[in-house]
């Protein structure tokens, strides 16, 4: 346990000090804050996805971000490459099924795009991640997200294991597993001490897509797939070390989302210890 | 007349207590401050344009923002496509008419989205909502911007009539009418009084553009047809309210940008009646 | 000197009284912060991407900005028209090569556009220029960027010298030239006065991007070519003060931003001059 808690310091001091390339391909609400969220981080991002340019691209960088959440069929064709290639060159890629059961398009991509393209992560909230088991299996017996966070749980490490990946889910609390292992990343925090409910946190646009990003953050400093985990875990207690002092100074979403990138630029190693918990 | 104030009251209420989807296709300039616009006033956002989700994902809404800014061949089909759905499923749409005027191309696009899609409202600056109604009289006698702002109310009240429509001018004050009953929509304070001049406002970029948003926020509570012009009254009166309140600490558009979405996040449903005033 | 000093401040204060109307093709992760940008130094930003409207769009700016920063095949069809339109009626362009060298379309992509569209300015950083000017020489022998500055220096004159145009090269200090004279814009402060050290800028993500913006505003105002280097100055001075004395009041990035663009706003005419130094 304290090992794992020290390899989550260890790597968030290596997207510090490294500075590795991210490439994305995300939605184009999020673009802005994506980049932003990953220099505060330490990280430098490139936003590219044009398909001539891609193998190009995907093999200066050190991890792939791919986004679904304002897909269209030339993104997607763009989205499949860039998994490809990245593949093919050893470099880890993170998916966020943005908004999978909302439609079949963004359902079935994900589900390919997870099938073909082999993330390392797939980072989601809870509808989205119960969209994709429920796909995954079926009309037969779907689940939902009025399920029991135990049953929830569950799913994901079935999903987990099903694609050979880490599932982090992002709620009340932060899920993540690798369909053995799993760890809770937590707010640790007594809500009365805020200035600003913790809830305030989801009226910001891209928060969820800029954990995502911070997980390709962390795995593009990662050596091997089993530290893939360690690499899940420590992008979800980067930013909710940042969010929780946020809450501490903030009046409203405008001033939150300010805080949050000084607090990430800000962020000591040591910090995001107090928010992490192995469970097994 | 107070009836009327205390319904928009009521319509932020709704906005603040149910969260209301509302589905935008709009420039790629404002993606993200639409996004966070809505999510501060209570609003849940969402964007989508791949014409093959379409369908799914209006059904979903509770509104549609519709936005011309940066439009092209592509995103015009998915603009007609969302509009085609939303006329048929009885979700109200707000067109922002962004550059009428600038090009051929965006004052055509503007009239065949308002004839063919019906919106619920159309919101736009004085210069817009002119070149919509001098193309819709052809060349032969036009009213250009110095014309008095008599004329300009009378202009924007028979575009109301003409297309069964809300008309929503924005300018130093926001003129709204229905075609019949008109609203102003004004600062009402001593610009002696701010910190930085009101004018300010325009130094930041998607003001106007998080104006329609929210006129898409406040539509998608309101149950009848009637309540449209409600709703575009109101949306008018929550921005004011924030922004007027923001140039009392801000010292420049950056810092008043954070402010405005955290006194709109802040904003007490009672706050938007004084600056509301009901014409006839 | 003096004179040439004088004629910036009189540049900058053409953007603010004029507010010139700016034009740009710009990549998806900057389009907000470049547009506020443009607003908080007084000028009036626009995006337009469509070709069946650029011709129409270009003719009422008055001046064009081209970043190929998430260039695609069609993004790149809409620049080269602007761009020949533009050369058409003598409204100057400024070119961002962002990422040349990263990719052969990238690299490739800007040459194309600076040997046919005959940009009044180049600005990149220093990679991207030197890898503009490597390939402009073949594979024989190219410059790195471990280079000398004075090797650097003299390769960003002679690209200015081949294409005719003025160069910008961003970096440490930036370097401007127009083949035969040059200058160079610093920070003139001693770093550990201010509270957030220099450095932090270039974690905020689209500060090349909106340096370049402003080389657009103010090119916008300049009568003659002989004027562009001045208005490449001036655009590198005016957000060297507005980030310089950010960094006086600034906690990390994400404050950073919020200061730079009130600095910008407030800003002073003759505030610029410090940040000036004349070589030759």
């Amino acid at each position: 346990m304290q090992n794992n808690v020290g390899k989550c310091i260890e790597t968030l001091r290596n997207v510090q000090q490294k500075s590795p390339l991210v490439h994305s391909i995300t939605n184009s609400v999020v673009t802005n804050i994506t980049a932003n969220i990953l220099l505060a981080a330490g990280a430098s991002p490139l936003m590219a996805h044009e398909p001539e340019e891609l193998e190009e691209i995907v093999a200066i960088s050190q991890a792939l971000v791919i986004n679904i959440g304002t897909l269209d069929k030339k993104q997607i064709e763009s989205m499949e490459l860039a998994m490809e290639y990245a593949k093919k060159m050893n470099i880890p890629t993170v998916l966020d099924p943005v908004g999978a059961g909302a439609s079949k398009l963004r359902t079935e991509t994900a589900l390919n795009l997870i099938e073909k393209g082999k993330p390392a992560i797939i980072r989601g909230n809870s509808s989205e991640i119960l969209a994709l088991a429920n796909a995954g299996i079926g009309q037969s017996r779907g689940v939902d997200a009025k399920d029991s966070v135990e049953a929830s749980q569950e799913i994901a490490k079935n999903l987990a294991k099903k694609y050979d990946t880490v599932v982090s889910v992002s709620g009340e609390f932060d899920f993540i597993t690798d369909g053995i292992h799993s760890a809770i990343v937590h707010a640790n925090i007594n809500e009365n001490e805020v200035k600003l409910p913790l809830p305030v946190i989801s009226k910001i646009t891209g928060m969820g897509c800029s954990c995502t990003a911070l997980n390709g953050a962390c795995l593009a400093v990662q050596n091997s797939k089993e530290d893939y985990f360690i690499a899940a875990i420590t992008a979800m207690a980067m930013m909710k070390s940042a969010q929780v002092k946020a809450c501490e100074k903030a009046d409203g979403p405008g001033s939150l989302e300010m805080y949050i990138l000084d607090n990430l630029y800000n962020l000591k190693a040591e910090e995001i210890s107090c928010y992490i918990q192995f469970k097994e």
